[in-house]
């Protein structure tokens, strides 16, 4: 087994499923499995087709796709003590899905096998043999999953062994280590994995990984230093508790530092929006300090660290950001110099060259906002308009003439916010009138029938992330309040900023803003196009 | 050096604060700082005084608080070549930070040297060895953090091994290899570690990893096999980039897996509650899938999972989730419940004997209402209340008849907020208005006018903190939002909750909790009196 080729094998949609808060429909896992087979991921296990009517429903509609790349798996577990496999309906089940590849997981431990199933030690060899068998001879590509390898290899060596035995026997294409309980240490997976290897020299070995003890990654890579060459994980990270190995960080960490191969080079870029689209589709909030693919994974805010990265990266950098599809991030705070500024405006897209006397204004400007509490490091449409402001190359889209909100809470403890706005749009004078969930919804609603007349496009953005902070906590309600807007449309998202005493005037400059931005940034690309 | 015993040196105030998203008050700092140290943190690195004036004031204020069990770090740079250890503003506020250790970084990779030092291989070996001498002529124990030592040493580990024995002969009491750039693989933290401990068998090394490659944690346990015997890390990794190495899980696998000796036994159950705290302090949603501690790390979703947990619970878990304080999460069973209701009605003074018939209505009140999203953790005045409000002990003081908050923003910009409260006190309508600089704390000022006339003890309490959450951050200005207000009178402070869709909503209700609360256990300890 000299090869350094890795099989990917990625159960997002089925031990991702078992994470809290991970739902997906079956259209969901389709869009989830085109993404996969475009990333370059060998084995796709869509779901365990025995146990759900959903997963069931997305093998017949995946069967009517064709896969460039990827093999897809249906997963089940052995069948049942005393059945026959043709009457086992596990089993059946698994044929019945009609993909190229089946995963068996069959238990390890005795424990289990005394506990759980109540059968004797010869029984559940008997059930793994039979039920890989019967898998092949329908021509299926058998992966076999020994649950809670590790620990049942820790309480009886021999027998563990025996189980692996009876699938590579029966013809099983892979044995794959389940860390099911994910409380193995690197160490003791690199040695029992050696063992295991030692035995099967002439087998494809897999390891499963699980995160409890947040050494997923390290015992993946220490299993394929030990020699798997079969790997299974998430994207993300999902799965049940702490979820199952990373993908997204094992991917890189094997070919890009440890040389071995996963997928085509030209894929690695794209492992970022990989991991973001299936962050979207499952609508999990994406974990911003992830490694490698997550949006802070570049993000440089020290003032020492900034200026050294601006004269050669690799000095705070492991790796190149783009190499996996990731951008560098130099963050505005209160730490910033000029170099800071330049950079920004770069990645902004505004020309500073032509306005090289206003930097020390806009450092100034910077300074003295933060100082309030505004805080620019998330709210790259708030720094846009300010610098732009500050060049002059800003124009005020619209001008607010005033507002006014009530809550009111009445006599049967109902609760009722609404919003007027006066407003200034081209000459025009709007007054809008709207109810909401809260004060700050019906603001928002208001704002928008104040301009969507003008600007109908304001319609395809919404604000997807709103964050509250009391800056000075020990002044109680008197205190200073700074909000966060994210707002998105089509993919692209930007924040913008608000501070007062004043919770509703907070709301009210980063909401006015974030449409401000993306109105001028729509106007920006229009001229650029015409 | 046949010692198991581990030092652990928290940076969450100084590398933590360089994380994207979070900022912390000098008062924060105090807070978590105070926190550490009970939970048997070794070493506290408070921040870095000669880069900015807010660590300045930490360092001032906690210069007045006495440590039970840490010691206090005050972090910096070696000098700036040209100086002399007297001239150097650096070195001199390490100094003045009054502190019984510091930490100095220095460089190890002579590209850094080169690059963004600009001195000779030799000056800087003199830097670090004068900048480590003039703070032990201080009296000051000096960690040496060698910044980069891993991507140094294998640029050249001759010259990487001269920058540590610089300290060492200075009087350094810990040479830290750090993993600034985070990319570093175990098994070269196993080797070079070695090599470090084989050329200084009789000085305490140390381990400072960072997550860029989701290895920190492997990483660091790999250094404390190899024989480090100090550890840097942060809360919950927070940290620039990806983060730094959690402490959160490198104690439990240090001291639960691979018998090390961390904290006292008794603080091992406190981890999950120190986790939340920091997170709750640095207003940063927990992560629920964080092992060991996070809300899911023990939560059974799989029918499989369940089953066999209910059976016995080391089917599915790695460890005891009550070891680290944290709970397992089964749907079905609620006797978890039922004690925590006892020790918390112990706790807050009610005697639940005679209630005994309660208590299931109370789990499920609690159950359903952290369901809506209230948290209770920090809000005991409101747990008190709803308590009592179901064994029948609670009596309302007032009554509220309904609310209106009217916030303006006119056209000079002005923004006015006013709240008119109808309120039933005693049988009697009172209908008050007040301003405020925002509307909560025009809404405060019009309930204390509305009942100072019968309760005037209600001018001896103060709010103290507030904290807004939203909860469900991806509905945007629609999303629902906790709100958690401190009250405190005499020294002593209570929490109260409110949740709603509307902020204004949820903070009345933590508002006037707090407000009854207070008035209540008045009347408790006049009664007793009496």
């Amino acid at each position: 087994m000299e090869t350094r080729t890795i099989d990917l094998f990625d159960t997002t949609l089925r031990d991702g499923t078992q994470g809290e808060g991970i739902s997906l429909s079956s259209e969901d896992k389709m869009r989830i499995a085109r993404r996969l087979d475009q990333a370059g991921i060998d084995y796709i296990e869509g779901g365990w087709p025995g146990s759900n009517p959903k997963d069931l429903d997305f093998f017949t509609k995946a069967r009517d796709h064709r896969f460039d790349h990827a093999r897809l798996v249906a997963f089940g577990s052995t069948m049942r003590y005393g059945n026959t496999p043709e009457k086992d309906p596990n089993l059946m089940a698994l044929v019945e899905a009609g993909t190229p590849a089946v995963s068996i997981f069959g238990k390890t431990w005795l424990f289990h096998v005394h506990q759980a199933l109540g059968i004797t030690d010869r029984d559940n060899l008997d059930l793994i043999r039979q039920s890989v068998a019967f898998m092949t001879a329908h021509d299926k590509e058998v992966v076999y999953d020994a649950e809670h390898f590790f620990d049942g290899y820790k309480d009886n060596p021999d027998y563990a062994l025996q189980t692996l035995q009876q699938a590579a026997q029966a013809g099983a294409s892979a044995l794959v280590l389940c860390d099911t309980n994910g409380g193995t240490l690197p160490q003791e997976v690199s040695e029992i994995v050696r063992t295991v290897i030692g035995r099967f020299p002439d087998t494809v070995i897999g390891i499963h990984a699980h995160n409890d003890g947040e050494l997923a990654v390290a015992n993946t890579l220490a299993a394929v230093e030990s020699g798997c060459r079969h790997v299974q994980g998430t994207i993300n990270g999902y799965g049940e508790r702490c979820g199952n190995v990373n993908l997204c960080s094992v991917i890189p960490n094997l070919q890009l530092k440890m040389g071995y191969d996963c997928i085509d080079p030209d894929k690695m870029a794209k492992v970022t929006s990989l991991s973001h689209y299936v962050s979207e589709v499952a609508n999990v909030m994406p974990f911003d300090h992830q490694a490698f693919v997550g949006k802070s994974a570049f993000a440089h805010k020290g003032g020492i660290h900034v200026s050294a990265v601006m004269k050669n990266p690799s000095t705070y950098e492991h790796i190149e950001p783009e190499t996996v599809g990731n951008k560098r991030r130099v963050l505005v705070s209160d730490l910033s110099g000029k170099s800071n500024i330049h950079y920004k405006s770069d990645e902004l897209g505004i020309d500073l060259l032509s306005y090289g006397d206003k930097v020390p204004e806009i450092v100034g400007a910077l300074k003295d906002l933060e100082n309030q509490g505004f805080q620019y490091e998330a709210a790259e449409g708030s720094l846009d308009l300010l610098i732009r402001k500050i060049t002059g190359e800003w124009q005020d889209l619209f001008e607010l003439k005033g507002f006014r909100v009530i809550i009111e809470k009445n006599e049967r403890a109902e609760v009722r916010s609404e919003a007027t706005i006066r407003l200034l749009v081209n000459g025009e004078e709007e007054h809008t009138a709207a109810d909401g969930n809260g004060p700050v919804h019906a603001l928002d609603a208001a704002l928008r029938k104040a301009i969507c007349k003008f600007y109908p496009e304001v319609d395809q953005m919404q604000l997807s992330d709103y964050k509250v902070r009391v800056l000075n906590e020990k002044d109680g309600t008197g205190a200073k309040v700074r909000v966060l807007i994210d707002s998105q449309n089509n993919g692209t998202s930007w924040g913008t900023v608000g501070v007062s005493e004043n919770i509703i005037e907070a709301s009210w400059q980063a909401l006015m803003e974030s449409m401000a931005y993306y109105l001028q940034q729509q106007k920006i690309t229009t001229e650029n196009h015409s």
